[in-house]
């Protein structure tokens, strides 16, 4: 019997490159019967949220940042070549083409592959996101989480 | 007798929330007991720099990089969401009002915990950076030695 | 008879300063004897673009996009104050001065010192790039490739 191996990513980045190839190497892994974790933390959490706009309490603070701040991976932009939203539009058209798969599917795919999305509670607080305004069937957890699962992993990556 | 775990991280950037990130995740991995490395390089550095204004000999180039870049942690940016320093402050005011640790105090705790702080010599040279203006009680390296503390190591980083 | 040690690198930024880092940390690893890969996906492809002005058949978006990207790493832009170009310019000055090695000679060196580079197929087909425009002497591969090489690695990095 063998242990299966780990990889862990830490999705910090709230590009929309950044993250599809975040989730497309989780995908990958997990194919390869990899047990994957993505800790998500910072702007990367905003790849978790909800598309709809929810009622819940926030200071004016927090809900200056949640305005500001993208619903969902495909509201994202590029970290690269974004020019006010058209770069990514381009990539999202050539994406259609080559029937690539947008990165909210990514993520289905990946629940949907036991890959484990964890939300890192102590930016939820910086940046003022409840857990109504997150995915449903995902983990909540703080750094000590993070090192229990990366240490005896195999890939580790900060993305 | 086991071995320590070891965790090691290369600081390239410069932003604030990617250095607390690399500082959360440094300071977590010591206190689960791992041997952990922040090998600081290019914009990393500045982290390292010291507040005050020192009197140091340099080159005109030398003097201008060193005026455009922050001196310490506290005085960086963020990656996302700056805009001109104001998303800065909002953040640094929700971090005072949920008790969150500012990055230089982290760059102490992790010296307290014998985190192994070390700057790259090869990007200070040509960031222009003296050893007077970064902090005490640091080490010295280049790439040899960050291959050397990385290549057993169990958590491997690029932030 | 031991076994090599890995070390396995993202290439996702197309930024000079990154693609250095990649390449010095690569060359490092190879110089202790490590097994080395560089899989290049997203704006990293770049640094593998050759110099040259290629007549390949391109859509009309391909070919915006090839005309926005830069022909290897030493037309890519800073990740930090590159004003411009006037960062860049500054940092390649200083690097001179130095005797440090720029990019462009650090991919050479590299492929002397048989580090594996790998450009990511899917993503050269969403950027529109083709072989014929990319280096000599490189691989292939998809993400399938990226895991079975990092899994068993020492040192695995997303830059």
């Amino acid at each position: 019997m063998t242990e299966k191996k780990k990889t862990t990513i830490v999705l910090f980045s709230g590009d929309y490159d950044k993250a599809m190839a975040a989730y497309i190497i989780a995908n990958g892994a997990a194919a390869y019967d990899h047990e994957v974790t993505i800790f998500h933390t910072f702007w990367g959490l905003n790849a978790l949220r909800k598309d709809e706009h929810l009622q819940v309490k926030k200071t004016f603070m927090e809900k200056l940042f949640g305005k500001m701040m993208p619903r969902g991976a495909e509201k994202m932009g590029l970290s690269k070549m974004n020019y006010l939203g058209m770069g990514k539009k381009m990539i999202k058209d050539i994406m259609k083409k080559h029937n690539a798969v947008p990165v909210n599917e990514l993520v289905e795919m990946a629940q949907a592959q036991d890959v484990k999305l964890i939300a890192c509670t102590m930016t939820m607080d910086l940046l003022g996101l409840q857990k109504e305004e997150l995915l449903d069937n995902i983990e909540y957890a703080g750094v000590a989480a993070y090192i229990g699962d990366s240490e005896d992993g195999n890939i580790t990556l900060f993305i």
